[in-house]
């Protein structure tokens, strides 16, 4: 059945300490799809522009992506042009164009509405939940969002929740949307808000995951290559999401797994620009590191 | 043998959202022992004024501490008044009396010169250096230090990195002394000016241990349960290295397990104000909550 996701297919511009490249294809839907397509078929909703290059459009399809519902509009592609100066933990935007974005309606066809999986990445939680509520019976609903949305929609945001099962957010997410400092209390503050699983991403400290009896904790793959952090968050949640598509199980065990396979899928896109790591990315690679991190994880 | 510990002795003042407390027995040296004590003896090398209450003198003794290198001088005991506001990850002082610390030379007793094991708590780098000095064959040596030191005798300190085995620094500490901004870097960095281990302290975030060919990701004992984090670092030492004194092999395995006993010890301390959580913590409370803790580390 596989797994879609609702997010961005972009045009990023990405200055690091170690680079500079223009234009290359990214967006929350494309870096998640690059880690959950190890998992499971995916479906790409999102809308690119008439200037958006064929040749990005034929990468998507080679790596084996439904292209069924990328629209293409009249009006220029989504653009995100940033920057990362000392702190690589830290994206500071230089200018975003929404182009095609700012009226997207996302579609599904007949057979996608069918899908029991979704990822709702990063967009307005109105468009979110406009897709949503085009699916028959979705089973495993996961949600991304960001300060912009819990800020200027927070209402929206609110109503959404109460309809997923995985909330996935940043710490600093965590902390603006519930109030509370402390993230382990941040997390219990939202799972009341509805979701079954709450995930704190924390960057290079790993992640956070309640589910309101247990309570997981992982660290980062420890690593000193960091090259361009961009999409790791969205590459995080491909691997969990796609991981959990494949096992259809929601448990301890599963989600444990989930976590893992998250975190490493995330410590191979710091490596590199973009999305040139993980378009590469084998489950083999995966599995490898996967054995290496378990070694150098304490307890 | 056990364990010497060099640091402070204090009269802590701390206001946290929880409450404040005034004059309470704290300093590094003090939160060091009550979780070292647990795996060893642990003998107190600190300075102490005239005003110091006797009844703390007593507890420190009936926590089975050897206090005959506990120096009493004429002047004022040292005093910290300090405070957590929202991000109990962060201490504002808002005064420091040094007194009797600003010209304490500790000694050690005849005895106490053949023990092997000492840690260096938070103190200026040149008495760490003179108090090393006196040891007759150390065999393991922990440091930790400060902003303050690293800025204004780093000379001293780097010379003292030489002859130590293990440096224990925060996360900012870490970046300040060695220029990286990324800790794992950090760590490697830190490495080649002499310790064989660098153990960088995350707070909420957990800790990472680099030993030239391994390192070791630990998260923290996830808690929403934060009442007064002064000491949490030293605490962590504490059950750390005395640990690795208890069990005189330093290898994969145990760093490990010290690493474990040392999160866990300071996952006790956080949860009430000053030593009085850990004054009365057992090595079963330790094994206890270490079970639990394995259970929710993913990987």
């Amino acid at each position: 059945m596989g797994i879609i996701v609702l997010g961005t297919v972009a045009l990023d511009t990405v200055k690091t300490p170690f680079g500079k490249r223009k234009n290359m294809l990214g967006g929350s839907a494309a870096h998640f799809a690059m880690s959950a397509r190890l998992f499971t078929q995916v479906h790409l909703v999102a809308v690119i522009g008439k200037d958006f290059p064929a040749r990005h459009i034929d990468f998507l399809r080679r790596k084996g992506l439904n292209l069924a519902s990328l629209a293409r509009e009249k009006g220029e592609s989504f653009r995100w042009d940033g920057e990362y100066k000392g702190d690589l933990n830290c994206a500071i935007t230089n200018d975003t164009k929404l182009g095609v974005l700012s009226d997207f309606k996302p579609g599904l066809s007949k057979g996608q509405r069918k899908i029991k999986n979704i990822f709702l990445a990063n967009i307005d939680p109105e468009v979110q939940n406009y897709l949503l509520c085009r699916m028959q019976s979705p089973r495993l609903v996961g949600l991304d969002s960001m300060n912009f949305w819990i800020k200027h929609k927070r209402k929206s945001l609110l109503r959404l929740l109460k309809k997923v099962n995985i909330y996935v957010a940043n710490d600093q997410e965590a902390r603006d949307l519930s109030g509370e400092n402390n993230l382990v209390r941040a997390a219990g503050s939202l799972y009341k808000l509805g979701p079954q699983i709450v995930l704190i991403k924390k960057g290079e400290h790993g992640v956070l995951l309640y589910s309101g009896k247990s309570i997981l904790a992982l660290p980062a793959w420890p690593t000193g290559r960091v090259i361009d952090p961009t999409g790791a968050g969205d590459t995080f949640a491909g691997g969990f999401m796609g991981y959990l598509t494949k096992s259809k199980k929601i448990n301890e065990a599963s989600l444990k797994k989930a976590v893992s396979y998250g975190t490493i899928a995330a410590s191979f896109n710091i490596e590199d620009f973009g999305l040139k790591r993980t378009s590469c990315l084998t489950l083999e690679d995966l599995e490898r590191r996967l054995a290496k991190f378990r070694k150098c994880i304490g307890g």
